[in-house]
């Protein structure tokens, strides 16, 4: 059989098993090693199945009450080293759902499916787009400024089902989406104005990530936007997409306290308001205020003697006004690095103390690597940013590791000069326990790396001095002392130490019992220092049901928060349309 | 010869023409009836050479000095009822071009020369995009805040080299297209915020044009956004494009006078900023405050006793308070039926006064006959905007009544029974002197129809009453007086009398002097009621140089804006830049 009928055939038989006809047949269609990764069609969640028994489990639990049927093979069936690979669609009684599967020997080893809309409640859009006005004549008619006039209600005179706190680019993409599909949907954020949160960083920050990674849902990045998004024009940006995309945010609004009433399956979430609390009552409530999490700062003896600036990376303003001052970052990640070049380029005299080892990979080499998919050549050939997604996403993390190995060899021999610089200077390098790289380290930790833009020639020029394998002992009026004993005199101390997980923003809204209980957010339980076991599979807690009814988290960079947004707020849609959402695999209480 | 050979052929034919080797060859490849339509390439002019002989003195003129050549046939040769028509590119001396060609019977019909870019000054866009940041390590780096704020000062610390009046979708999308080519330019709008212009209209407002027309230079409308764009969301969306564009624009600041000084070619405009009074000294001045011109309103006898309110079209603000009063609208084109709707939808008394024929069309049939090359299906079958805008332009002005008359007929029979119902009311149609409908009617004069969005069938169930034929004789205290003794008693008076030619701007802001020799702009001397002759083949005065040195005009609706911004950017830019671009068929001066 050829590639086409291989596929067609496979996809019949997955059909006549997903219809219920002989459950037990699912799993002689998989290999020895296979997986099943599922995006709100099947699971109403975002689940990752491995090895036979869990698909055949899997699909015995959920083929026959989600009703997957008419899978249909979508375009060319692709043959690759290993076997053929191919795109399908399929419908379930909820909705509409797209799926690809990699099929090794003739039997399955990759499948992702995913619900890209829910059946009656489609987008409007091209086509189906509004008519902006209603022809003819209409007594008392409503304009959209009428309209827009009593969104700003919502929060006042009417209940938001989802309130989102945190109008960075995650809350605004998800609030966009719910705006669309016409889930009231509420956006509260600290700042006076939306994209403050970015505007606030440091002077020289730019996206880390290249324009074609970034793109937000609905209104992509024209073609001349910049390669790395400045963070004041990323800021400007957030700004007019929650105007174009007729957000319902609230600025200047903290968010004080959140509890859950079991009884009413309501939040009272109490809020200020430029000065004034406002008590809200969410059906959902999601925090996208940060993936980062809460900022963590060591505690030292001698801190409250010190006599120089000391803060956390987070709350550093810049460099400027910095010229000849004697400067020490605590850390050797991305903000570490990126403060330190920028003290520099100010003028001042920097040291780096580096605890233990980093990943480091060079912009440009991650991007001719890395992000293929994401680039000109790749707008070029016709993929776009949805394909890419959801190309990234048919490949499931346990499977990553082969994949990102090699890449980080070639890595290594291409950048063996500039890696050997840093390690002349005593630069401890890591490229992940398992060698694995960025590619992993970012879904296990969400830190531990730097995407080189300049300040490694810096160190391994000794422009920035650097002080490895140490730890900080204390700080004095005037110094850092470390744990050998050197004394290094300071005027500036920033603490690049980090972020907790997400959850501690739960713990301090809601309770410390709330956070215990939905446990840590990130990271797949990999095994690895930062992201301990058991394994998972998916990201924990992220865009998906949690141990606490009605709390979710969202988060992550530009990309992650484009894509996992459309199938977070999918989710919502459903249960604000009533739909039946049973969740397979749901997680059980922490604590 | 099959179609590509006689493309192939007639283009090196041209080709060689072009370089000089016999220019009466010239006139040899166009058959009897032909035109050649410039935009900038040849003729650094808009302009339509009609006839062999005009043809060979413009490329006798024109051809060598610019150095057309590398006539290269782009894509496939379509073949047609009359003949063939193709795609091509080349080059001059400045830039790069593109150009379309229809043949009948071998020779030339229709020829249409654009200028895309400048060589040497071609956009930053996909692969050339800017980095947005710099890599590796710069002392007193520069950021993007740093530039902004640089940009800021434009206007204080440095002189913009384009002064643009207004800030609409015109002025703003033309601003946008000189920052791409680093173009200095500064915006001054009187409105306190960008999109004021829209917002501050009646409140039912919408664009009659549908959303594929629509779209503004390199950010275009999204997906979603509704076929007729709200006039408040039209606002948000300009305060949105021009934080997004990074245009430098100051608002709340009114133009107070300009004079030219032909010694230093340069204006010296005084404009009044937030109360503070700035003098501004660009090189090029362009009015962009609408190609409406200013309103016109009528002198009547008892105005000035009239007791009730009244104001024209422009300063109306909506129905809203205007239930159970008696409404009188003078006029009968666009303004006056949608303002008439608006009141008889708040429940006002409404009459409306004919004074002559208005031609009306029904919104859904102009979108279905007229808007094929915008369209939902036009996305589909690849017609992007810019190739829709190129299509448009290839047909010279002087062909359309040809193409036009078929259409307005069929429309006619499609929509008998609408308009037998506004002749059973008494209200006086007109499709054109010429039969041509609106596809004339707005280039010869920007008014004079109505495209029906639902005032219609209130006028023709006597909803909204009609007097037609009759003139405005007086006012008196409260009511109406018609010329033929009619009194109708009236709480509103509305001035639907249209506009003056944008030159009105001119002789407000520079002098009735200059207003006088740069004469009338638009319309296109077609010889019917409001356009007179003589022939001039192109819109006139507009995006284009004048007979006053430094003074531009440009508007029209937001398709003409963003096409021809385009090649009003490009002659600003190789001035600019220091390049030569004479100007064939230089406007004369009127007066």
């Amino acid at each position: 059989m050829d590639g086409q009928a291989t596929a067609s055939h496979w996809l019949s038989e997955l059909a006549a098993c997903l219809a219920g006809e002989d459950p037990s047949r699912a799993a002689e269609l998989f290999g020895d090693d296979c997986y099943w990764r599922d995006f709100v069609a099947l699971t109403w969640n975002i689940a990752t199945c491995e090895g036979r028994p869990a698909i055949a489990a899997m699909l015995a639990e959920c083929g026959g009450r989600t009703a997957a049927t008419a899978l249909t093979l979508d375009g060319e069936v692709r043959t690759t080293g290993s076997g053929i690979e191919f795109w399908f669609t399929f419908e379930t009684a909820a909705g509409h759902g797209r799926g690809h599967a990699r099929l090794r020997n003739g039997r399955g080893w990759t499948v992702l499916t995913t619900l890209r809309e829910l059946k009656g409640f489609e987008e409007k859009r091209g086509e189906t787009r509004p008519l902006g006005t209603v022809h003819g004549a209409i007594r008392n008619r409503r304009t959209w400024a009428d309209q827009r006039a009593e969104d700003a209600r919502l929060g006042l005179d009417r209940q938001p089902y989802v309130l989102i706190v945190g109008g960075g680019q995650g809350g605004l993409g998800l609030a966009a989406r719910l705006k669309q599909i016409g889930v009231p949907a509420l956006v509260v954020d600290r700042h006076p104005r939306a994209g403050d949160a970015w505007r606030n960083r440091y002077r020289s920050l730019c996206l880390h990530d290249p324009v074609w990674f970034d793109h937000m849902p609905y209104l992509p990045f024209p073609d001349h936007w910049p390669v790395f998004t400045p963070k004041d024009k990323m800021g400007d940006w957030l700004e007019a997409y929650a105007a174009i995309m007729e957000l319902d945010l609230w600025t200047g609004t903290a968010c004080r306290s959140a509890a859950y009433d079991e009884a009413t399956a309501e939040w009272t979430v109490t809020v200020e308001r430029d000065g004034a609390v406002t008590t809200l009552r969410p059906k959902h409530l999601v925090l996208a205020t940060g993936m980062a999490g809460k900022p963590e700062m060591p505690r030292l003896p001698g801190q409250d003697m010190f006599r120089g600036v000391q803060h956390h990376s987070s709350a550093h303003p810049g460099g400027a006004g910095y010229a000849g001052r004697r400067c020490v970052i605590i850390g050797a990640n991305n903000s570490a690095h990126d403060i330190a070049a920028d003290l520099w380029e100010h003028g001042a005299s920097v040291t780096m103390i580096q605890r233990s080892p980093t990943l480091v990979v060079r912009s440009e080499t991650v991007q001719r690597l890395g992000w293929a998919l994401y680039s000109e050549a790749a707008v070029k050939a016709g993929i776009d940013v949805d394909t890419a997604d959801l190309i990234v996403a048919s490949t499931p993390f346990a499977v990553l590791p082969e994949l990102l190995k090699p890449v980080v060899e070639r890595m290594k021999q291409e950048d063996a000069a500039f890696y050997d610089g840093l390690r002349a200077v005593g630069f401890q390098l890591t490229f992940g326990e398992d060698e694995t790289g960025l590619g992993l380290m970012y879904p296990r930790r969400g830190s531990g790396y730097y995407i080189d833009v300049g300040a490694s020639e810096l160190i391994a020029s000794r422009q920035i001095a650097l002080r490895s394998g140490v730890g900080v002992a204390s700080l004095t009026e005037d110094a850092v002392l470390l744990d050998d004993g050197t004394r290094l005199p300071a005027d500036l101390v920033v603490y690049a130490t980090g972020y907790g997980s997400m959850t501690g923003w739960a713990a301090d809204l809601i309770s410390q019992e709330v956070a215990d209980r939905v446990g840590p957010c990130w990271g797949m339980g990999s095994g690895t220092a930062r992201d301990p076991g058991p394994w998972v599979g998916e990201l924990r807690n992220m865009w998906k049901p949690t141990a606490q009814p009605g709390l979710w988290f969202h988060g992550g960079n530009l990309a992650q928060s484009r894509h996992y947004s459309r199938y977070l707020a999918i989710q919502f849609k459903a249960r604000y349309e009533g739909l039946a959402t049973p969740v397979y695999g749901m997680p059980q209480a922490q604590a």
